[in-house]
């Protein structure tokens, strides 16, 4: 059966139908509402919409944050305060007449990875997606990994460096506050500061210096600006490398919109890898580029709507 | 069926025949020898003299050392180097004629209080051993989590201080450098010398200091001896606050030779999950010590050789 994957992003909102082998036939995008009411109206809207036309067995929304699986619920959302407690589950299915699901964004998007992704031909997968925050998902031996209450795969939440810097979660030391887009432009700008006269000085005196900046200039083979990337790869890496010793995966897959810099990140990730974790595990773990970009959250909530939702679509002809 | 367990250790091996509901019918122990060909040896007489009037239909051996379970063999063993590369599967089977399978220690001790102990009411465990090194295993919806190659679970080696102490992996910072029984000992050291008219500093001058006796002296109410261990349990709690958001257990169950300390150590390991974990896996998860103690290798190789060869038990009559 086609089912319809949608990603509910700080943003904006994704919705396609997807084919049972990773085709996606139609999709929309909406600006995400910061309100509850209007929020639950556009994704409903985004659904009907992009329904039109085609035959669905099922939904499964990909969402950012925190989620309490008995309820449905987001527990806690660091970019979408609107979707924290509201009764997605009940008010979308009543508006769309369809059954519905809900996941992690991370977990969704490794999902689909693994599916149709960097992960298609293994049964162990670590996703990584690095944006705004450090978000992942993990599949062991065919299965998402979701927990005891749905709210497992936490990847940009473990402690690499305990003394480190404040994380948006008000921890110190996070992956995410070492290794994410946000780290890449707190970096850079120390370097603006320690070096005036550099490409990212000058860049710096003009306006705030973004984590995209680091990568643009990287790619112009600015030397400040690779070693930024170089040690956001390295304390990447040192993640990493916790998540083969405790996973033996074949694949990690690292997404999300900091892997616009790609290799220039990866690389580096990778010799901490080869320092940190421990044969076996050290030397199968492919260290890739997720292949999927941003369908990642679409084809992976489409794909386990699919898997949640056929036995009740085949009963119900 | 009865199955036995085998728990090969640096010091002794220590055999029983266990039931399918966990009571332990016959136990025998032998010591450990640090050769390949005495190794076998002494391992399959402990198999023969346990097995002795009992119907027993599988053996599991738990090893200390990372496995390839493609080959049954042990990769590296930081404590037993005698077990490494040995076919250990294939000579034992001729040896004693039951079919027999290999299982990394923290993970057969870990599907032992899953089974048996800590973990028996709940779906999730992260169990972690600390000992002279830090081990441990997971168990997530029911299932043992073993990685592609079956060397997953090694929790000890997830870096939590990527600048900190050396580990005895070679690498700086690991769980196991921050929070075994070897890492109290190197406390109590550092502490002995910055207090020398303490009592560790006092017993410093007649010995070298250990882990036990820094329970010992805590249990006796000495203030520095408790502060080693509250700093030790701090560690071991940004350990286990990363383990709760990826995992999101319902039990968190700490084991191995440290815990004679118990709550000395769990308590501040508690505090610094509540601060450093997420709602709502940092609010499910019960961090308890581990209840089967030394016996959980035994009681967990046992009920793994069960879960696997009840079947060929069961067609051979």
């Amino acid at each position: 059966m086609n089912a319809i994957g949608v990603d509910v992003g700080g943003t904006k909102i994704a919705a396609g139908v997807v084919t049972p082998q990773g085709r996606i036939l139609d999709e929309v995008r909406y600006p995400t509402p910061h309100s509850p009411e209007t929020l639950i109206e556009n994704v409903a809207k985004a659904i009907k919409e992009v329904r039109d036309g085609h035959e669905v067995g099922g939904v499964c929304l990909a969402v950012p944050g925190l989620i309490l699986a008995s309820e449905n619920k987001v527990i806690f959302s660091a970019n979408l305060h609107a979707i924290e407690g509201i009764p997605l589950k009940d008010e979308l299915e009543s508006k769309i007449g369809l059954p519905l699901s809900i996941e992690n964004d991370g977990n969704a998007a490794a999902w689909g990875e693994f599916r149709f992704g960097a992960g298609s031909e293994a049964d162990h997968l670590v996703f990584v997606a690095l944006g705004t925050g450090v978000g992942g998902g993990v599949i062991t031996d065919g299965v998402l990994m979701r927990g005891a209450q749905g709210s497992g795969g936490e990847l940009g939440h473990v402690t690499i460096q305990a003394t480190g810097p404040r994380c948006a979660c008000g921890n110190h030391g996070c992956l995410e506050a070492l290794a994410s887009g946000t780290a890449i432009g707190r970096r850079a700008r120390e370097r603006a500061v320690e070096q005036p006269d550099s490409a990212l000085g000058r860049l710096a005196m003009r306006r705030q210096v973004l984590g995209e900046d680091v990568t643009e200039l990287a790619g112009e083979g600015n030397e400040v600006a690779l070693s930024v990337l170089d040690e956001t790869g390295r304390w990447l890496g040192v993640g990493l490398a916790g998540f083969v010793n405790v996973f033996n995966p074949e694949v990690v897959a690292v997404g999300g919109g900091a892997m616009e810099a790609g290799e220039l990140i990866l690389e580096a990730a990778r010799r901490e890898v080869l320092l940190r974790a421990r044969p076996p595990s050290r030397d199968l773990a492919e260290v890739k580029v997720a292949t999927l970009g941003p369908k990642s959250g679409v084809l992976g909530a489409a794909a386990l709507a699919r898997d949640e939702f056929s036995g009740e679509y085949l009963l119900g002809g």
